[in-house]
């Protein structure tokens, strides 16, 4: 095999490059190299990284621990490039070692499933390779990102409208809504800082995101300014809390901040998903009403990661206005066409990626009434799974499900008999890190677990692909069971 | 065909479902059809996005107004799904009338060219669909980042290494340079904000990028605190500036700002790739010294989009005490491995992609010298160009090259003969604009242009693709006559 290929070598040297006697030959024979590459890949990619790992059959993960996985993998850069076939085990290696998100076993965080559609446009982006800043850099993904943004604008009840961005991930939809609703209370900000502002604060339940700690760190509020203080100016209600899977109330919450004026924000990264559901979506009552959104479509919806959309009910162009730079070699005002199609300078990015069409596809592909069964039926199987637990010895719920978060405990034998108190909690509080890591090495499945507030350590199953059936639901519990029960 | 299984229809109803008595199908055929469909995708993804779109005899870009796009594409969301072979249209139609940026006369942005290794690596990690959180989530992409920033430190000259993460884009990679240098200027800002500091500032160029002036605005300075004002703090070196590609003297700078105990950020997104060259290196001579580097290994070095390093000097662990909100459901204390590895807490995302992975794999199958033959052939392309431009009549350079970057006016005919005056830039600020709408309705090549300071538009042209051969340029400056000469 001839590597001179693969790497781009059969080109001139540099220095017979600037020799005028000698032309530089065609990329044609190096292309045809490249192109077996990628076919070789893809095949590798289809076989593993799709057949394989949602096969119910193999494990969700082939545990590592960090020494023995540098061991295994030759992690150094060197001086000279590695053969063709090394890459393509590289590649092999890369996919084996990596969590099966896609399992059908797989329920550790907010995302799970594997979307032929999103992943498949996902592919098409990476090959595209664009960047979201003006329509003559991306025509199509500029007027998809439109498209979508305008459909789920629908669903959340602004029926005249507003305006949008995908974000590299819903901490920075999060932080979109912060810096707006700063330069809404005040445009000053923008030019002069916060220096002169009265101290502003920020309102959010103790279940809101960190991304909203995050956010006021980052934009000079100071952490001690989310919670409590002086003039708030900004409320967020989280609509499916990360942990429990709860929803603030968001028409009384609405009412308050209509009466004081304040910027009502949902973070809706995680339970936004509900809006599709005619049976689900009240658990959002409210939403019409509020000044802006993030819905992260890479959660319950199954696009690829990173799919977030922010949302803002604002037509006066705040979010261009709050943001614009103006590059001059990006936002040329000359140009032969309406360059209100150039988007890039309503975000803080300045490459920004078309994750629009990453769930455009799996829209158009399956229509909103799959979108509405989908969820509900992952609903359905959350509660299957709370009932289940409330039926079997050892089990226990932290709380009922309001949505496709099933919060409990596990119980080993050992512990059934003793008194509720704060010995038990301390034992059980050892439970769940001590079977996470059994579940870890075998690559059975893969739950996550936490502590919080002052409950002990319990597991946190999330339900949201439907690859899960019933049966992989029971097959967690006897799992969690065979897995602990001599703990 | 058969919808119904592509769209995991073939499962039960949610009543179903919940009925004891029924269990739930397996999800085997549903997947036997997504493959099929994911096969015809990667089929077309091969033939579309990668032959027909890197090669010289087709178009660059085949230019729709946003209306006739809007025709052509059938954008509108229903409830119900499309079939198949709709949506495989769909996918032929976004790759044709999207810009391809891996065509050989595709010169219109800091990134260009198709590395296959890369495009590969992409395809894995959306394959993949994971995010480094913690190292459980994402145990070979933890420490393949790790191994290439190491690599890239070693490169930047810090022996004794450094701490770092890979964001989306390079304006996020200044963004926390600003931030951290705010916070070991004063760690009281991450809880109590900047309202009590005295006005602090940043210094920059005029030609820096304009990420500094989002990043002031976002972080709570305000952007007049940029360039001028009270007690500064930070300062920033661009290494390869947007649009002449020029270099900020780092060694210079650096002294005063280790004499006036300064954090100096060198924004060395476009330029970082000049330290893969022995050649070339000494443009950013000094860039040891300074406290951090962003470095987008996406421009020069062709990974896909996006594949943004930011690189800090500290190893206080300042990037985890300055951004760590320790969310309990991710980052537990209690955990069975080396919890350093869950480098999640480092970052103001929650979410994060495992871009690393996309130029790793890059680096490990070409190596350090065909990464250094690319830079040096690149920059002596981009010589030769401008030994073209100042031989061809018509042609006049707007500054010596230092980077890839060419910038030059192209005067039409009828304008050579007006001597140097006002009037006669007024009329050549319109050549550029012109001769692009003619460029992008021909799709024969796509070169930027802009205003600058007081000259007219002038083109940018950048070179970085070894598919770029000196004909290529040629044809830039041949297709440019024939497109403006009478203008």
């Amino acid at each position: 095999m001839n590597l001179y290929v693969i790497n781009f070598k059969g080109q001139t040297t540099v220095e017979e490059l600037m020799n005028p006697e000698k032309g530089s030959p065609g990329a044609g024979e190096d292309m045809e190299a490249a192109e077996s590459f990628i076919q070789q890949a893809m095949e590798i990619i289809l076989q593993e990284a799709v057949k394989k790992a949602t096969n119910v059959k193999e494990k969700v993960c082939e545990w590592r621990s960090p020494e023995q996985l540098k061991e295994l993998l030759d992690l150094e850069l060197k001086d000279t490039g590695e053969s063709e076939s090394k890459i393509l085990q590289c590649c092999r290696d890369t996919i084996r070692y990596s969590v099966k998100t896609g399992h059908p076993r797989f329920f550790n965080q907010l995302f799970a499933g594997m979307e032929p559609h999103s992943m498949v446009a996902s592919f098409i982006t990476e090959a595209i390779k664009t960047s979201l800043y003006t329509y003559e850099m991306a025509p199509v993904f500029t007027l998809i990102e439109d498209a979508l943004l305008k459909t789920m604008m629908k669903l959340i009840g602004w029926e005249e409208g507003g305006d949008g961005l995908f974000n590299p991930g819903g901490s920075m939809s999060n932080m979109y809504a912060v810096n707006l609703a700063r330069y809404r209370y005040c445009p000053d900000f923008k030019e002069i800082g916060i220096y002169a502002s009265p101290r502003l604060v920020i309102l959010t339940s103790q279940e809101g995101h960190y991304s909203l700690a995050k956010a006021a760190a980052l934009l000079g509020f100071g952490t001690k300014n989310v919670y409590v203080g002086a003039v708030p100016f900004f409320v967020n209600a989280t609509a499916g809390t990360t942990v429990l899977g709860a929803f603030d109330p968001i028409d009384e919450i609405a009412d308050i901040c209509e009466k004081h004026n304040l910027w009502l924000h949902v973070d809706a990264c995680w339970g936004g998903g509900a809006l599709v559901s005619k049976k689900h979506r009240h658990l959002l009552k409210g939403i019409q009403r509020v000044n802006s959104v993030a819905w992260n479509l890479h959660k319950m919806l199954m696009a690829t990661l990173q799919c977030s959309a922010f949302l803002v009910r604002d037509k006066s162009c705040l979010l261009q206005r709050c943001h614009c730079a103006g590059a001059s070699y990006l936002f040329q005002q000359d140009k032969f066409y309406d360059v209100s199609y150039d988007t890039g300078d309503k975000s803080v990015q300045c490459s920004r990626k078309p994750d629009a069409f990453k769930f455009w596809l799996v829209w158009k592909a399956v229509g909103t009434r799959e979108l509405e069964y989908r969820v509900d039926r992952a609903l359905a199987l959350a509660r299957y799974l709370a009932q289940e637990i409330k039926k079997r010895e050892g089990f226990r719920l932290v709380i009922e499900p309001e949505f496709a978060n099933v919060c409990f405990w596990y119980i080993p034998p050992s512990l059934r008999n003793l008194p509720e108190s704060l010995e038990l909690w301390k034992k059980l509080h050892t439970v769940a890190p001590a079977v996470k890591e059994r579940m870890m090495k075998s690559g059975s499945m893969m739950i996550g677990y936490q502590k919080h507030g002052d409950k002990p350590n319990f597991f946190r199953m999330v339900v949201i692909s439907p690859q899960v059936s019933r049966q992989d639901l029971d097959f967690v519990l006897d799992e969690i069971h065979s897995l602990g029960k001599d703990l």
